[in-house]
């Protein structure tokens, strides 16, 4: 499985925000909503060997985090308001006291925060940062199970970078220009594609 | 100078669609603004040696050209549904005969046709033609100003390949999966960032 872990830090945990406005009120849910593209699209399909975890970081209701499953997933299109929409309906959903609730299928929502979410999925496999200094993606020995962490459009605070850096991660880098994360999902995506991984 | 050009086969060339369905009724212009935030996008700037020719080709008013040049344009940014917002204004912008309109900085519409604008762009550089039996990007030795040519969610009709075919592109493939326009953008640009070009 490859699982991809982004931080929206702005992004709205109550879904109160309009489809028209998911750059701007949402707290920038659209690189959310990217980032699920380039997590799971493919020209005739969804990649099934994919699961995110976007964690909403934004408002008062904040932490929320949705998780999306490529095996599971339906309704699952390639533009951003649609998979918005996906995004805001599962944030509408009560979640019962500690557990996670399906939104839709394949779609998962939880007051988990960050924290939690690295926690969860240290038992699963092993953790990769993708950070502008780190080793070149082309040369690195990709874990059975990558779990890539990246920021929205801003990096990952530093005391969610301490609790990742204490995860004991790889750092790789994409390229020498600095990316958005929903363009690094897609370099890190074609590289494991390349190496038949 | 990096130039790309996209065939919008259905796109919808009178700017009659709504920014809520730019999805749907405008023939996927969602695909076309993708690939505008591909072809330009870099996390703390707008590739400025980029110039793209979307070619909507839906619609009685069809063909349209919109350019967009990276050294030029003003009010870009990365989410969907502002990029189909300056890709409509330039659409219902009044196109003198045989010319260009200006519709905001940086951002041009024609008349052009797919045939016109690989003419046009003839001059300019050397094709190079996106296709899944190409050879591999990593292996290919790029011309000085590329000129990139992909399908939207179809490939290129007949008669546009073989136009293209006439002007005797280099054929490249990116990786062994299919992919969708936008993300062979994000990778082609990166191969080009990796080689200093």
């Amino acid at each position: 499985m490859r699982y991809f872990v982004i931080t929206g830090h702005k992004a709205l945990a109550d879904g109160s925000f309009k489809l028209d406005d998911i750059a701007g009120g949402a707290g920038r849910a659209d690189i959310l909503a990217r980032c699920v593209n380039s997590a799971f699209m493919l020209s005739h399909g969804i990649r099934k060997d994919a699961e995110i975890y976007l964690v909403f970081e934004g408002g008062d209701d904040s932490p929320k985090t949705v998780r999306i499953n490529g095996s599971l997933v339906r309704y699952l299109n390639p533009d951003e308001r649609s998979t918005a929409s996906l995004l805001r309906n599962a944030l509408l959903k009560k979640i019962p006291e500690g557990k996670e609730a399906v939104s839709s299928p394949g779609v998962f929502v939880s007051k988990m925060s960050f924290y939690d979410v690295i926690d969860m999925l240290a038992g699963k496999g092993s953790f990769v940062y993708l950070k502008e200094d780190g080793s070149d993606v082309r040369g690195f020995d990709f874990p059975e199970n990558p779990i890539f962490v990246l920021g929205d459009n801003s990096d990952l605070t530093q005391n969610e970078e301490k609790a990742l850096l204490e995860k004991g991660p790889s750092t790789i880098c994409l390229g020498p220009v600095s990316l958005h994360a929903d363009h690094c999902i897609i370099l890190v995506q074609n590289e494991m594609d390349r190496r038949g991984l």
